[in-house]
């Protein structure tokens, strides 16, 4: 059906071939997750050229034609054989890919497959949805505000739980920090006691899907202060989410109430992001991102407030876009 | 030193801007490592636009000047008023980024910080061997041949021991496979007991910088055969490394010995890589890498012989390239 998509949007733009090596992009047509590098190419016949490390899997998992990658040559003789002349790449392919096409084919950079993965299918949900429940019992299980141990030595204990309650990994690098660590949106954990507030950004894996939340557990009227600013963000951007506006008017929704209470330099990257396969998908909430909200998409809402040398607060939740936004998973806010 | 030699490269190829975007690379050149998307440009005045998420810990950590990265065009612009015309880039620039500079810049692909990268100093050097010391110390505590558990949980719990030993992490998704699981070079642990032979490829990060080695432990006869070929491979090609010869040609040293045993064509991947902040780096040692090997290098040997369906049995050690190549790490072949 993916494929099937994309042959339609192809054949509007005159395009013959369209050329994916991204490895989720791989897997969310074929199934095959490279493991090594691999060229799918999307047309009447679709292939893929896999390595020879990668035969025994791809044979395995794919649900497309599989051939042995051999030499650049051949695969460009191969497709110019078949009358291939108007190439379409993703806009992720490295230069020194696309440097070996560019005199044989007309190329494009076009974007179908991340415009087909913007919108989930129920199973795709409902994989981002177990990932999420494993994510927040995991995170229960740990009970971060009670214990002593080390920022680096919590963010491992928390992943071990993800897995031990059925993750097969981190969805993304874990933030697990404290006190001034805190004003940075993408700290990593340190060999240090705990200081306040407390900040965990945190996800699972579960069937290739992500999950994605933050919590700030807050201890004194500054940091409570701040807190409730964010939420108010936070519960407000969600509640505007609707299909049919514009990503960008959320990210204005979250933004400009930061900005009313006078922090809005404070608030120092986008408001969300979609995910799925990838931690980072598209579209996103930030304020040039004009993408029409539709029914299907799963996108994170987490606003924040980062008080350089003193501390930051930031609160996430995934939602699930039907008629409304729905928050994925049950956490509180404060714990 | 490093952003010296590189202006000296650029001079000769009239190159006046050099643009990076891969995160190593702006690391290795700036000490300040992006965890968003950051535009480090080489010329006679440096320069870094990063994103304001990350100007805090670039204004920290760059040993080179930042700036907030606003829009693409005014970037643009202050090249231009530069009077920067000839551009290189990274091969590994994606697309839509070099899209964004190709009407303004007349572009060339280099390698030159990939180039500089190749040869490790003295410090580098040492945080491998770290790294390597921290990763052998946390496999041996593992005992992997008395466990009980399933393949991932020890997978992890190897992961534990090197945090333990003061390893940041893992430097790659770590391999630790049993039985029929062992025929796929790039195999991922399951939840299942251990059967025979069990292989495990993993490594530790200190200080930035990356291990990587490979054990396999046999327990019957067809499979010690099979580890004695492939450690006769392995030894002999690193009797072979010496400064001054092919890349390539310490590959057909070890591909030879397997194939004069008759495993040519179960040998499917190449000999070996180099590492050091990231985890695959150049050159490499396979069939059409013809760079000319150097002292300062540090790569792995790690032949392999997969029978499908059976298992496989693959042996890797790093060595450090000097008169002769040595090997990195004191853990035994057989354990």
């Amino acid at each position: 059906m993916h494929i099937k998509n994309i042959l339609n949007d192809m054949e509007k733009d005159n395009i013959q071939a369209y050329l994916l090596t991204q490895f989720t992009n791989v897997e969310y047509i074929s199934n095959y997750k490279p493991t090594s590098f691999a060229f799918c190419v999307i047309k009447e016949n679709p292939i893929i050229y896999a390595s020879q490390m990668d035969m025994e899997i791809a044979n395995r998992d794919s649900s497309i034609e599989v051939k042995q990658y051999e030499k650049f040559e051949t695969m460009i003789e191969e497709l110019k054989k078949e009358g291939i002349r108007n190439l379409a790449i993703e806009p992720s392919l490295v230069y020194s890919n696309y440097e070996k096409f560019k005199d044989d084919f007309k190329i494009e950079s076009k974007n179908y497959v991340d415009k087909q993965r913007m919108i989930k299918s129920s199973s795709e949900i409902e994989n981002i949805k177990k990932a999420t429940q494993i994510a927040q019992t995991a995170f229960k299980e740990l009970d971060v505000a009670n214990r002593k141990e080390t920022e680096d030595v919590l963010a491992f204990d928390l992943v071990r739980l993800m897995i031990e309650n059925g993750a097969s990994g981190e969805s993304f690098d874990t933030i697990l920090v404290s006190g001034s660590n805190t004003s940075l949106p993408h700290a990593i954990p340190q060999s240090k006691t705990l200081e306040t507030p407390i900040l965990v950004d945190w996800g699972a894996k579960y069937n290739g899907y992500c999950s994605d939340n933050t919590r700030t557990i807050v201890y004194n009227e500054k940091e409570q202060e701040i807190l409730d600013i964010v939420r108010e963000s936070h519960d407000k951007a969600i509640k505007a989410i609707k299909p049919g506006l514009k990503c960008c008017e959320i990210d204005k929704v979250s933004r400009d109430i930061i900005k009313e209470y006078g922090y809005g330099d404070k608030f120092i990257h986008s408001t969300g992001h979609s995910l799925g396969l990838d931690i980072h998908e598209t579209p996103t909430f930030n304020a040039r991102d004009d993408t029409i909200i539709e029914k299907g998409m799963v996108i994170t809402v987490e606003p924040g407030i980062y008080l350089e040398g003193e501390f930051g607060v930031r609160l996430e939740d995934t939602v699930a876009i039907g008629n409304n936004a729905k928050i994925i998973g049950d956490l509180p806010i404060e714990l």
